[in-house]
């Protein structure tokens, strides 16, 4: 391997060995920090400006048979980014990256996750810049850009490379196999086992999690020797961008080719993704998105491995609770943390319509119901925190769709836009809760991606239950809440959790929520479910990213 | 977990960690012995009678719904098995298997892979009567029958109960994690871990190697929670419906529903293969096969994870030799064992046409292809001998397909039939061998199932090396075998190993042969080309089995 990559693993030896520790105790652990504080203080006041430079500019980056320039990205706070890109050609891209494939290969384990954690190492150090560049791709609020754009993207990044790690490692390099032959010599062999990579990677990112859902297919693949094309959102290919950027610049600077990391931007009237994730060098698919490109690229791409995060509905399941005051404020939080475009936001609440039991004594539906919607309508009360906390509507047809699902029930709590104290154009709406009936499924069993939840009047749990079960089995979940005071009812919700394969948050009241995993410790959706066929991160994520060819020969006889 | 299943774990604890060991290390180790030395006497000796009062008898096993018998096995040793099975109805079996998953899954990893590892030893103890079992289903001759039938089948299903201990064992069942918030308390959260299987898994069994190229799928499967069906050849059925009852046996002995593994057997005539694999409750497939079907079966089974090994253009490539004697001694044992049916088998030699280098100088090509013909012929001499090696066709239309290739090339070596001392309606040919020019490409570069091989003349090393690479970048390979003096040229074939995915065989010219692998060390197909895409046994066989559901709640406020 070369030196500068040897230098690099070593430098980060400390790191990857505390990731392969936090991924096999799956306790808290990070590298990158996520308070603002315990970065650089010129980076983090700078950043604002470092990003306006990089707007109205092209972007530069390695980019084979590059002929045309695409980019027509616009904050969802209100402006033109006005940056450009080249658009590689496919057949000059694909060519470049087969070329670059084989001393990738054969630079081994050690020098591929060296480069990987080197690439970690310097986005992190970005990573106010790249908060800014998320804020105004996704619409995410400042706070939230930064943290889940920033360091919780890097330590998924960071998570697959240790499980990428962790299963090439167990692979050994060498080996001599001795069998016995009763009174003869044994037979020996010397054996040799390289880890082989299974060909181009495709990662097609979305708008709305433009790092953090990217990073897992990318690191993934990259450390187990593939050459990796992201695909950008139109919406959303700056944060992208410059993380090609930062990869390209270590390759280089570690004496590999720049190409084994590239950017195939499109536009939405000309996308290329198709095209790319049906070419026969394309072996490796990671996407991000809606359900029905997910299932096409899961039918159609067979001469790829498909890993694939769709979207499901989500559910919470309130049986019983101690304090609902608590229980409301946390979940109000969920339903409006990035105006509920996050792939986690709960979309579905389940109820009995006689209510429920509390601490208080016996709640009523309607209170329940209503004590949810006051409880968003007070968090959302101060218009500065609550942009901070909503950020704004990636695409329009979001906010669209806001308005298309007010008649599906009865309004709990009707959405409002609100102005933005710095940004007066961002497109920012709080939460629209309705209430409606267990029979008004084709109402809450549909997608309804945006901020847009429904509280649904069930016979009892035991129908709340069921109800999910059938739900979740037919569309999937990615996150499932639940609440009860009764240990026989968690019980029954963590069969469901197993049934239906989606991770169970039981009785959240404080300061975690159902729309939140921390890398490390919980695997974000489980590939069990039609939500998604994959996890983040898992053994299965990894070591389908890569063979292992062996060769044998006898040993050479005895002097 | 049950008392009992935890008494089968105790009870073989040390077979398994020997396993964990011998995976990592990939050095010789198995608890099955390969000699019939070490297998009761009388169990060997009444094996014949003991397989014939099976015969003519109806198998009984727990067979869901079943109404019809089917079966209709012809030993290639030419006599009728006269044996039949329940067929159970798809729609009753799949809801019998699905009612018993909950329960085989909650009973965690450690009962079952104690399941699975009692299944085996008993499997172990029945191999003399497995031996005959597979010898007159498959064709192959008595010894290989027990040896490849029986303990190196039981060593590939214990590699892969011991992949999938691995797999699970690395997911902890629990975990505590506490996210420091500065001055405030931390957060608090007990999180659990559970496997969750993916959902049926139908194994669809081969004629050749109905127990070896099963029992991967199969342990693999069912170590991870997920109720099987074996589909067996029509060809093929009682070493699979024995294999069956063993686990029917132990699963009812745990305390388990003995339906979380049950035998589909069809009939030529009314296959239901597709009509399980396609089934939306079936989400795993292993297959081995034909290419068409395993083909059909990537394409059109999208809703399973789909395992297949299919067939190649195994390869030879001869650029200089040692001992050419040696050589084609060790080359003649491959192309006559079981009459060239076994997936590894050599199909492609690569030879240039210039000739070689010896230990004894060089040799024409003529010289090189007529020592090999030479080698077979002479090998092959004693018919005694002759049969123990070969066995007997396992198709009429592979004996067909020996006569149909005779006119693609000039005979080296011509096929002839042989009689079986004992058995003398058995089906038994020699090995074709076939001389072409690289030009006649159509000829050799299409897979020639049954004892059918070609000696390819080439322009060069360098030509049989572009040669190899494009058809089996093409068509795929199982094996590739290679024969140099010079380093350069070995260091030339590992790259082309690694370029087109194929296990590297360097200078067999011993007692290994190319289309041997043994479990524990070599991995069977890599899962990297168009032969296959699964290897046996590896990380990513087992990991697509099972998913990971966890589930989080505040830890109790301290007291």
């Amino acid at each position: 391997m070369t030196q500068q990559a040897q230098q690099f693993f070593e430098r980060h030896r400390d790191t990857l060995e505390g990731a392969v520790q936090a991924i096999n105790s799956r306790e808290f652990w990070t590298p990158y920090p996520e308070s603002l504080k315990k970065y650089d203080e010129d980076a983090v006041k700078g950043a604002p400006a470092a990003f306006e430079a990089l707007c109205k500019q092209p972007f530069s980056l390695v980019s084979p048979g590059a002929s045309e320039r695409v980019g027509a990205e616009v904050s969802p706070y209100g402006f033109e980014l006005g940056i450009t890109y080249d658009q590689p050609e496919t057949a000059a891209l694909i060519d470049a990256m087969q070329a670059a494939m084989p001393a990738w290969r054969d630079a081994g384990a050690k020098a591929r996750v060296g480069v990987c954690l080197e690439i970690l190492a310097r986005l992190n150090a970005q990573s106010p810049l790249i908060g800014q560049a998320v804020m105004h791709t996704s619409g995410q609020a400042p706070m939230m850009a930064f943290q889940a754009g920033a360091p919780h993207a890097q330590d998924r990044g960071l998570e697959a490379v240790t499980y990428a790690w962790q299963a090439m490692a167990q692979v050994p390099e060498t080996a001599q196999w001795v069998k016995p032959q009763g009174k003869h010599d044994p037979l020996v062999m010397n054996k040799r086992f390289h880890i082989v990579p299974r060909g181009i990677s495709l990662v097609v990112a979305c708008s709305t999690f433009p790092t953090w859902n990217t990073y897992p297919g990318l690191f993934a693949s990259l450390a187990t020797g593939n050459p990796v094309i992201v695909k950008p959102h139109p919406g959303a290919i700056l944060p992208v961008a410059m993380t090609v950027k930062v990869a390209q610049d270590v390759l280089a600077e570690a004496g590999f080719d720049p190409a084994l990391v590239t950017l195939a931007p499109d536009s939405l009237e000309a996308p290329v993704t198709k095209e790319l994730a049906l070419h026969p060098a394309v072996k490796l698919i990671d996407f991000t998105g809606s359900n029905a490109f997910g299932e096409w690229l899961e039918q159609n791409a067979t001469q790829a491995q498909v890993f694939t995060e769709k979207a499901g509905i989500n559910s919470v399941i309130i049986d019983s609770v101690a304090d609902l005051k608590a229980v409301t404020r946390n979940l109000a939080f969920t339903l409006s943390l990035y105006s509920g475009q996050m792939c986690t936001t709960t979309q579905a609440i389940y109820v009995p319509k006689g209510g429920i039991e509390t601490a208080e004594g016996h709640m009523s539906f309607d209170q329940v119901a209503g004590a949810l919607a006051k409880a968003v309508e007070k968090f959302l009360g101060d218009n500065d925190r609550a942009c901070a906390v909503l950020g704004a509507i990636q695409a329009p047809a979001t906010a669209e769709r806001i308005a298309a699902c007010r008649e599906l029930g009865e309004v709990l709590l009707d959405s409002e836009s609100r102005e933005h104290p710095q940004f007066p154009k961002a497109r920012i709406h709080t939460p629209l809760l309705l209430k409606v009936d267990a029979g008004q499924r084709d109402a809450f069993s549909e997608e309804r991606f945006g901020p847009i939840s429904f509280v649904i009047a069930t016979d009892s749990t035991a129908h709340s239950i069921e109800l999910a079960r059938e739900v979740i089995g037919e569309k999937g979940a990615i996150t499932l809440g639940a609440y009860t005071t009764d240990e026989a009812v968690a019980e029954q919700f963590e069969q469901l959790a197993m049934d239906v394969a989606a991770p169970l948050s039981l009785n959240l009241d404080g300061g975690v929520f159902v729309n939140q995993s921390a890398a490390f410790s919980d695997f974000h959706a489980t590939g069990g479910n039609p939500a998604a066929n994959a996890s983040l991160c898992d053994q299965a994520f990894v070591a389908r990213r890569f063979v292992v060819v062996q060769s044998r020969r006898h040993a050479p006889a005895e002097a």
